[in-house]
């Protein structure tokens, strides 16, 4: 993997501290001088202590730094839980002399087991000596948990770069933000225009992602913006911030767990946009459909099970709606014998695109998933044992 | 399996029209008198003939036949499909010497091809001649598609019976009614008091069941009276209705495709119904659950995860929450090694049982469901072809 520098005036470290047996397990990274932040953050009743201690000091519009854990949720953990987590950022920001309400943590891995402290102390009293001086890709690859691929994304802003990094392959159907997710820039923009910018990115990516309906506890998306590159046009970082996050979407559908294709939805010509999320969610979280693209079934009967699921949306009609898979409809021009070889052709490929139109109106939504394979069930029937 | 009479008063009829290779692929079944009848059909929108056409014909209260069909659900069939389920309860009608509009039509399989009309024809022709001499069993047989097994189920109300079938493994969380489930009775009942007793049993049976999150398009429940064995008190059909159809839900959780255990969530102290059921339903339907369960993994950190997912129910506390497995707290009393080891054999039984009390008001729900296993992906991968 190359190198994937870090804006001007970001600086990281990653080490191991212990929490699985070979490979970085922690990273803490800090803009070298102020910066804005915005963040988004699951809606989980359960939500940890690392969302719980998180959320306000992100929103503040002041954090600069964050401390990433990985194995280990510490959620479901108990009012020990909360003083490890706040343990864990007061250490971090001793170490590197930043106040500790600008420090933020996350954390995932198994629910309902403390922290390892003992190691993480360990590790952070060797922190004032380390050297700050890893990429986004090694970042990246110490935040994973399931994850068989790092994910980061590039974008250019003006004189900016935007930088994301972001994990996750399980438990993942994101409401307001995704599994972890962070985005650094040199760009300047106030925390307000930060704010805006961030939702509206993550609005149409991470969060028009499933991989398989489980909305984690953990669901963390940060932006830090410490403008080293100076003022950049609002409309320029927007577009950018939008791109890193959708690049991001499409890298942790690719890996979702025991996944091997991409599998997008796009809704177009529903009555609002809420519909047309709905019945694409619907589609692209329906274990049949899943089952079928996996198996490339031409089985496109399912598309129409799962957008019937939509039982309030009394507007659609079933003798309005076309279904697509890629450039061939199935519905309500059903495929012939030799059709049916074509689809199960189309439904081979790494990337599987359906196409619906409701014909209720003109919105429109596109979301992201994958296939649903004996591997997911695997690597999950298992996963702790 | 030994032979399951049908109630006083009902015949049927199985035979081989060869929608499948072998076996029964058609049941027709009728009271010999008048009879009242009820039913509940899928709320989906792109619910398919059969259930367009019976379900004006069940409510007027006046049904007495059933015609079912196996392997193909005649749905997104368009205007075609209509005219073909029509013709066959036309057909049906003349040769038993019923008004068609007392002859209800279900139909389950594969969705987008047209029935094979030929061979329903050729075998509908033969109807008149044919033996009306099938019991509950065979019924049961006939409809199977997925399934692994028949589903009956028998209880007596005073001097009545009630005869319940069903069947139904994918494709499967009932809103208003399960896949097809067909319960026969002798008692008497008049059709607004049956509507309001088959409401009620099916409300807390077949809709709470959820094998794979996914409706039908072609879910019918109906409930057939015709008072052969005089009247019965309500209460006792009441309780004899609720007791097939629960008797029926369990056996449908357990033969869900892939499943090797029973999955039940009971949810108590909740705000009200709809709190516990939406709670209950939220871990039955996790992908994360039904793994662990299906690995005997004891990761119970994902119900509460689960739980989580409830975002709007903004009264859930995680600090009065309680999980159980069986016995065994696991939150928040969490249990260390030795704990962990005997939630691993509770979660290895066939029947795993998982109770959680909200503590957020009195009232209580139970869903029925099952694990997630890499055969269900094998099953739903290569449906069609």
């Amino acid at each position: 993997m190359p190198a994937v520098p870090l804006p001007a005036g970001f600086v990281a470290h990653t080490g191991h501290a212990g929490l699985r047996p070979d490979g970085d397990d922690i990273a803490v990274f800090l803009s070298t001088r102020p910066c804005t932040s915005a963040g988004l953050f699951t809606r989980s009743r359960f939500s940890g202590p690392s969302v719980t201690l998180s959320r306000p000091r992100a929103v503040s519009g002041a954090a600069r730094a964050v401390v990433v854990i990985a194995k280990n949720a510490n959620v479901a953990t108990g009012p020990q839980g909360f003083r490890d987590a706040e343990e864990v950022t007061a250490l971090v920001a001793r170490a590197v002399g930043i106040p500790v309400e600008e420090i933020l943590i996350a954390s995932t891995g198994v629910i309902g087991r403390p922290y390892p402290m003992d190691l993480l102390r360990a590790h952070l009293a060797g922190l004032p000596r380390a050297r700050f001086d890893a990429d986004a890709q090694q970042v990246a690859r110490a935040m994973m948990t399931t994850d068989t691929v790092s994910k980061t994304a590039v974008q250019r802003a003006g004189p900016a770069r935007v930088v994301g990094v972001a994990k996750g392959v399980g438990m993942i159907e994101p409401d307001m933000a995704t599994m972890l997710a962070f985005v650094l820039t040199d760009a300047a923009a106030d925390p307000a225009t930060l704010a805006k910018l961030w939702e509206r990115a993550v609005s149409d990516t991470f969060n028009c992602l499933s991989i398989d309906t489980d909305t984690s506890t953990s669901d963390t998306a940060v932006v830090l913006a410490n403008g080293a590159a100076g003022p950049v046009s609002e409309a320029a970082l927007a577009v950018a911030l939008r791109e890193v996050c959708l690049d991001l979407t499409l890298q942790l559908a690719r890996d979702g767990e025991g996944a091997t294709k991409l599998l997008t939805v796009t809704v177009r010509a529903a009555a609002d946009e809420g519909q047309a999320r709905r019945v694409a969610k619907a589609v692209v979280n329906s274990p049949l459909v899943k089952t079928a693209v996996h198996g490339a079934d031409p089985n496109w009967g399912r598309v129409a099970m799962a957008i019937g699921k939509c039982q309030d949306d009394r507007d659609i009609d079933p003798e309005r709606v076309v279904i697509r898979f890629g450039d061939l409809e199935t519905y309500p021009d059903r495929p012939d014998e030799k059709g049916l070889a074509s689809l199960a052709e189309i439904m081979a490929a790494d990337h599987v695109e359906i196409e619906i139109e409701l014909r209720t109106g003109s919105a429109e939504s596109t979301v992201y998933g994958c296939d649903l394979s004996a591997d997911y069930v695997r690597i999950n029937a298992d996963y702790t044992t």
